[in-house]
């Protein structure tokens, strides 16, 4: 592509248009996350307006990031973004803001709910006991239904709980745990059967890797799931590559979603092109399937009505709002969403963190050392330059990552508070707080690594072999 | 659609001026077939001129049938067809010529290779007897890499068959038995392993049809095919919605065809746009993946290297071009084809025979008379107006539909090549040609049904079964 944006537009069809706009967004988002020389940015966010300008002139519409023009999309599923806006998609999460995602905006552009204190105060009054700290502190944050679930609960009407991961590579980041440790909350407080999907065909569809690496990939990470403590009893745990040749019901589901869904839908939610492969086009339906209790004939016997409630990060809510929209023209019930919110990188809270980028992250195979080093290192710090300073201002909680990764893994309310207030009054410097987190993570990963050593292979065969649970329907 | 598609030309994108252009190829397609009124012909074709006239303008451009704007597609695959030559896709087949589709155009566009004398003397010399008349007389009359078949043949190497049926309905006619009849005799000669795909997903996915049905029809399908006499040894018959969720080979070789291929290549090859839905957009990679021996491990031991042949109807051809086109690429052999012409529908060549217009076929299902009424009325006549004319300039046999069924199913040499003289020279008349064609057909039916009486559920159930065959890998 030249340089030169400007030599040819007129020349350009409105798809291609469009692709240069998108691109020239992308380097504008790329110059200020680097923190190029204003001058660089200024010049590029003039071509990007210039760019725009021709968009609008060919196509008579507004440029919109992720909606193509008119002619090419039928259906937008409400995944439009303004220039500024935070970048969410189950690939890619970015914004400017060093406190992370405005969650409000996300929450009315993705079309959620905020999960509020009478929702939290019911879930206690169903449950008769506190809520999780992820729920009380806003790390669940969001749903979809919920008060479905809860009704269906109180009516003794039973449904079921389904997440999952991408196993991408061998090591997993405490970030990773974030959806299992409260999935397994739910699952303790509920008393429910789970279904945990490891999407390792996605993997092989989106990486360059072999069938038998992602399917490895997959068997490596269930280890570190089943060490969060799931009861074998109650938990399915399946590889789409394994499962999907030795289901009955699973690719029935999948077929009767994917003939619901048109390209132009795929395209619009998840901002594929026309140069993806086709099995990239068609894996959202995989991931939508296990909404569906019956792909998992041997768990509900082969019931189909069986209501299915999603924890898991709000990034994959894309694929959900496409199940939920397919649900009724297959005859299934909608699944239930509660949605967190980012783990963010030591660097800071711009973006998640990202298990290719071994710094970003404390990995569940550290080293206490390595720990150690990590948040010293590299955690961001709402700290002042000097201690004088620190001293007479105070730090920034909103934007410190150590604080941050407190409230997800500090499970001490009071001592929560304490250390905020210390910290914003200067009280408390950053080493001190860092020297908290670590102190909070060592024994947290040391305990984990423990665990994750019990974890034979015949367990993890277990969990992954199609079977009855403790449950009957 | 407006009917007056002059009115808002220049507002159409590209794209919806293709896809007018298109619609007004077929409708202009349909009163030919249809034989309309010559000025009604007329005025169809000046309106696709200057459709076609518009898109020139509006693209720079020319049309091309089955070929978006470039701006649209990368890859074409060779699929190119000028608006004067047959149509031939997996769903549609459409000459203007009573003769049928130009076969030897066709073996031109998709770039496969005639089965000459040397060939059929060549597998006449492997097999050590006489080739099948359907190989004789040019039925078969396309191959991709049949030495090869030969090469292994001969150097005492496994190969296996691999054929299918898209269950679009219960009853077959006797077009459909044509791959299952020659399948059957390769089968025979060459005593080989054989997997036979029932595409009900495919079904599901293109028509009107609950999973349930499509899974019902390909079982009352399967039936037809039994009764054609495979050995139960040596067949495995399969449905996709069934052997998916069965087999630990199928999906996977599905997943790594679905890798390598884009929607671009589909969309040049298949003619797929971006409202199809995401399950026919990928299906292609399910009529792939049995080209792969590794989709059947329970037969062939897990092995991956064993070479496939394909016989098949000339429009499956794309979804085999892309296979070969994909083979290498994952590690695997290219598939070897064996092409047929298509079976003519009673009222003539210029299409295939149609399981959903009855009038169309003979069905597996006809009674005696309902064959006879069935040519005697529609079987589109190669002779003359009036007897005197016929006894003085003879018939046609080229547009002859008895005769052409007779090349199919007489399988006596002598006695078709007598007809053929007796009837170009006018001293047989069409009466007396329906009459044998009629007590040809007949017996041939009345025996079918014979046998298929004696498939039963659980005969069924057994070839259909996953399963070790009588052949050791």
């Amino acid at each position: 592509m030249a340089d030169s944006p400007n030599c040819d537009l007129k020349s350009l069809s409105p798809l291609q248009l469009f692709e240069r706009v998108t691109e020239q967004g992308e380097k504008v988002r790329a110059l200020k996350a680097g923190k190029a020389p204003k001058d660089e940015i200024d010049a590029a966010v003039r071509m990007l307006l210039s760019l725009k300008q021709s968009y609008k002139t060919t196509t008579g519409q507004d440029y919109q990031a992720g909606l193509p023009p008119k002619d090419l999309i039928l259906i937008n599923n409400g995944t439009t973004k303004e220039e500024d806006e935070d970048l969410v998609d189950p690939w890619n999460v970015q914004t400017s803001n060093a406190k992370g995602v405005d969650y409000d905006k996300l929450i009315v552009r993705f079309g959620s709910s905020k999960i509020d204190t009478d929702l939290i105060n019911r879930i206690e009054r169903a449950i008769g006991q506190k809520p999780h700290h992820f729920l009380r502190r806003g790390i669940f944050f969001s749903h979809r239904d919920m008060d479905q679930i809860l009704d269906a609960y109180e009516n003794k009407k039973p449904f079921y709980l389904y997440t999952g991961r991408g196993p991408s590579s061998q090591a997993m980041h405490v970030g990773h745990l974030i959806p299992f440790l409260f999935t397994k909350w739910l699952q303790e407080v509920f008393d429910v059967p789970l279904v945990i999907q490891l999407t390792d065909d996605e993997k092989y569809l989106w990486k360059d890797m072999t069938v038998e690496k992602a399917y490895e990939y997959a068997r490596e990470n269930a280890k570190d799931i089943i060490a969060c403590g799931f009861d074998i009893n109650k938990t399915f745990i399946f590889s789409d590559l394994d499962y999907l040749g030795t289901s009955a019901g699973f690719y029935k589901n999948i077929v009767k979603v994917q003939k619901h869904v048109t390209f132009n839908q795929v395209k619009g939610i998840f901002g594929f092109t026309d140069s993806d492969c086709i099995g990239k086009i068609s894996f959202p339906a995989i991931q939508a399937a296990p909404s569906f209790s019956s792909s998992f004939p041997q768990i509900f016997n082969g019931k189909e009505n069986i209501q299915c409630l999603i924890p898991c990060a709000i990034d994959q809510d894309p694929y959900f709002r496409m199940t939920r929209d397919v649900a009724p023209r297959i005859g299934q019930p909608k699944p239930a969403l509660l949605h967190s919110v980012f783990f963010p990188a030591l660097q800071g809270a711009q973006t998640k963190m990202s298990a290719s980028d071994p710094n970003s992250s404390i990995f569940l195979t550290d080293t206490p050392k390595q720990i150690k080093t990590k948040i010293n290192k590299h955690a961001f710090s709402g700290g002042r330059d000097t201690i004088e300073e620190h001293r007479k201002y105070g730090g920034n909680c909103d934007v410190d990552v150590s604080f941050m990764y407190l409230t997800f893994f500090l499970e001490d309310d009071d001592r929560l508070e304490q250390l905020k207030q210390a910290y914003t009054s200067g009280e408390l410097l950053t080493g001190e707080l860092k020297k908290v987190l670590i102190e909070t993570m060592q024994p947290l990963v040391a305990a984990h690594q423990e665990r994750r050593k019990q974890v034979t292979d015949e367990i993890v065969k277990q969990f992954m072999t199609p079977r009855k649970l403790a449950f009957e329907f």
